[in-house]
């Protein structure tokens, strides 16, 4: 089975790691990124680790993948879509490991996924705080279901590749999660310190209320309870007051970031007649503003 | 007639520039900063020209002046308020020039002002782009008025130091001018070109609402009309694509801002009765969590 791995930021990098571990007659692994290089280093638990697992320069690679994990900038992926194409078959599967909802058709072979990884890549490094975890779709796969059993039985590979029948209401909680802390973070150059003042929670609740409500009103697969509110605010306030997110390191980086993909698709799933959202607007504007050249 | 200017930054250095032209018999005009330079450099119409005129530390000075004009960024009044308190007598005229409202009576000698000086103070020297003036309440001074008179009859000055009859309602327009400009492109990390997206119009007109409906309400002195929101949003559009403002520029370098002072002062004029102010409240509280150590 021929697996790829796109992009060595701090999902591909966690990924590439542990699925480095697969038995190689049966599994081929290739990682690739913009640039060439001979391994990546992890920092972990304090501890900085080199690993030798090549990453080749994606424009190189001339292969063809059974799996295929897509762990850019959600960006990317419309830069990237002629070279994935060249590199899949019909059968391929290709597994969306990105942040925010709104991607799905891309590919036809496109499997959606959540990603539970917290990293943060520096210059040289990339710093993994919590969780290595994608949840799918709960359905056969025709190459995934077999990767899933040997992980799941290979003591020595530490990552949770688990299906979900839930997965519709997964992927919208995590997306309000970051609906949540990646607009306020972003927004005032800040990171999770920000939730120990209370204008700052009032906030951020009436976010999430305004997003809730328009998911609420708009998917006919899920509900939010409001209480997820609730639990939202107290896993945010849980981080380390230093800890910021995906959002803020790409805002404090000057970089291009996810918004369309994370608060744009919220935004953009209101009817004409939803109730008023000043919140989520003000924040949508500014997230684009931002982006503006 | 002894005048101080503390502050060498855009305001400070283009009024010490004139007020340099001074008679010298009659007036001694004394520079002062954090840090002493021999004079500094001012970038205007594509020129740049070294002015040699010697900024002190403003801890070493020693002098009591008759008029002093407070040019720093506004959070600087309350770590200066004793060494001003020492630097000036009972009948000394203290101008705040000053971006904001809130801190008149930090000296029982303050005199607000409206300060239009448009400029960007970079690490070598100070880029002017349009304006000198200050603008001061219309009442009698001491020193001030043989000060404007003087200004007002040497051509070689060029600088306007004019009284105003309505000043409180010039004052207001220029606050809110800066609470629809500095909110947006500060929080946007960009320059005036974000208007030229309609969303962010509609998004600066609804701050600015919000805004002079808590003026209105509030101040026994002002009453700002409806057509002032588009005269605002006119200045804006007119302006260079890539001008910032003096928030914006603060952000970019990870400065604090005046941000309490401006659109914290409109928000703190709110009764508790008032009609709720979703955009400027979220605008408040992100501009807040940006300050937070």
């Amino acid at each position: 089975m021929k697996i790829g791995i796109i992009g060595a930021g701090a999902v591909g990098s966690i990924l590439a790691r542990e699925l480095n571990k697969l038995p190689e007659n049966e599994f081929q692994l290739t990682v690739m990124a913009r640039t060439a290089r001979n391994g990546f280093t992890v920092l972990e638990d304090g501890i900085k680790i080199f690993h030798d697992i090549p990453v080749h320069d994606i424009l190189s690679v001339k292969d063809t993948f059974d799996v295929l994990f897509i762990a850019t900038k959600t960006p990317a992926l419309l830069t990237l879509k002629e070279t994935i194409k060249n590199m899949t078959h019909g059968n391929s599967e290709i597994i969306y490991a990105l942040n925010g909802v709104g991607y799905d058709d891309m590919f036809v072979q496109g499997i959606p996924s959540v990603v539970y990884v917290s990293g943060q890549q520096h210059d040289e490094y990339i710093e993994h705080f919590v969780n290595q975890k994608i949840i799918l779709p709960d359905q056969s796969f025709t190459y995934l279901d077999r990767l899933i059993q040997i992980i799941e039985n290979d003591e020595s590979i530490h990552f949770d590749l688990v299906k979900d029948k839930h997965f519709e209401q997964v992927r919208y909680e995590k997306l309000l999660i970051n609906v949540g802390i990646n607009s306020v973070t972003a927004l005032s150059k800040n990171t999770a310190k920000i939730f120990e003042d209370d204008s700052m929670v009032r906030l951020t609740r009436t976010l999430l209320k305004e997003s809730i409500d328009i998911v609420n009103k708009n998917s006919q697969t899920v509900y939010i309870s409001p209480d997820f509110i609730d639990y939202a605010m107290e896993m945010y306030m849980s981080y380390p007051r230093e800890m910021g997110t995906s959002m803020y390191y790409d805002v404090m980086a000057n970089r291009t970031t996810e918004y369309q993909y994370i608060q744009g698709f919220v935004y953009n799933l209101k009817t004409d007649d939803h109730p008023p959202t000043p919140v989520l607007d003000t924040v949508v504007t500014l997230l684009s503003g931002y982006e503006k050249l």
